[in-house]
């Protein structure tokens, strides 16, 4: 009779990128790797970045307080301090996102892989979770989400639900949107709902003009994707909210990651619905 | 064969200050009511209240964050701005508590029924919630609580169980103890652990000298309460710990509300655990 040996994770998983995040952001610190985390250190966390001086990083921290769905804020720097000790041991927000936008009066100035340079001792950072995390949540359970079935980027919509305005932060809400069968979208509505720090439940569910969009085939951003007979689309609150938000305001510098380049945490990615946890 | 009747509120529920959270600030507003708010608007949220000159506050902000057992942050007004649109409609956080302390280098220099003379135009004004909301959930549950049951104070202490430190603020957790029985704390950590916005799940669990405790019958702050045969002490994160980082940071100035007269909002206690529902 043979005895089953215990799982064991990989010998090499400390050093594999794909599985490790020390090791994927040891690449991207050293400049190596400078493009999309997708597939690098599976299962963990990923974040949207926002970087401000601290006298906007306040109202904007109130902004997020007040629009948790579209803003959930992960993890915040000290004023000054690089360093993300709610990402994970040894996360330095100038270096470990593989690249930066810097917007310079709301406008794009720069694209670059580290920010060690621009750096000022009044920077506060932001982390914001994306639906990298709840989408995967889905999957396992059983749930298609056509724009990755089909290789597409999530269909993505300028809305008229209106954010809470905070000081020069102010604007609609970006909504994603996924089609589904309603008993599909029941169950990820039930799952979406624990994941706080990941845009949470839906915002909308069913026509979309009752929430501004004119036609659903033509998005704002990403790909139109296929509503079948029966099917219903359903609409989560975007991570591209804050980041029109933050252009709108104008403010003298603002750094973000570039989009699918982000920052990648300790934690499991399902940690997001977590995020209250001490 | 009789038909029943709908039920419907009491007529006089809008005035009456026990029901009614518009009623109950009204009289607080007034200067009517200037004590303690337990009986008042039966249902509704309460709120801890701390306000600090806008410097201070995005550190308080990201202490909080980081430290969300302790500081669970309900509400947040813009910088200079009174008014609270997450607590309710028409909630100023000047006039709206029955009494505030108002600490200047970290002592207390006066007690006022309100603070409009005293606002300025970088204060910001945090609402964190208390154990209020889950209790209540509690003995609906059928949990008993002996503190309540025996007209005591809870039973709270000096724990060394660190809080996260963000710049000036920094202290350990201060702990309330609910004894019960392991079937009874089992349910009670289920339930509080929805309460994200009101302590959430318990920080410890049983041996009181883990967490630093040297004896659980002489509490730091509020009454001793019995712990019976078979009985397990839980320990939650309590509202006094950032009262205590307040002091030790001791910043210029700082007000709270006097502690047991409390901001009412308009939305119902348990909804706390839906903090993050937009």
């Amino acid at each position: 009779m043979s005895v089953a040996k215990p799982i064991q994770l990989s010998q090499h998983s400390a050093e594999d990128p794909s599985v490790s995040p020390a090791a994927a952001r040891r690449l991207i610190r050293a400049g190596i790797h400078t493009s999309h985390t997708a597939g690098m250190a599976l299962g963990r966390l990923q974040g949207n970045l926002a970087i401000l001086p601290k006298d906007l990083a306040l109202e904007f921290a109130i902004f997020c307080h007040r629009n948790p769905k579209p803003c959930p804020v992960v993890a915040m720097t000290a004023p000054g301090d690089p360093m993300l000790p709610d990402m994970g041991d040894d996360v330095d927000i100038r270096t470990d996102a593989p690249s930066y936008n810097v917007y310079r009066d709301g406008e794009l100035s720069e694209t670059v892989s580290d920010i060690s340079a621009l750096w000022q001792d009044d920077y506060v950072g932001f982390v914001l979770g994306c639906s990298f995390s709840f989408e995967d949540a889905l999957m396992k359970a059983g749930i298609g989400l056509r724009h990755i079935e089909t290789g597409a980027t999530v269909p993505m919509y300028a809305t008229n639900i209106p954010c809470r305005p905070v000081g020069a932060f102010t604007g609609n809400t970006v909504c994603s949107m996924r089609p589904m069968k309603p008993s599909d979208a029941l169950k990820a509505i039930e799952i979406t709902s624990r994941f706080k720090a990941a845009h949470g439940a839906p915002l909308h569910i069913g026509d979309p003009s009752a929430i501004g969009i004119k036609d659903v085939m033509a998005p704002d951003w990403g790909d139109a994707v296929e509503i079948r007979e029966g099917e219903i689309p359903v609409f989560w609150a975007c991570g591209v909210t804050p980041q029109l938000v933050l252009q709108n305001a104008r403010p003298p510098i603002c750094i973000t990651h570039t989009p699918g380049a982000m920052l990648i945490g300790d934690g499991l990615s399902d940690a997001v619905s977590m995020r209250w946890s001490a």
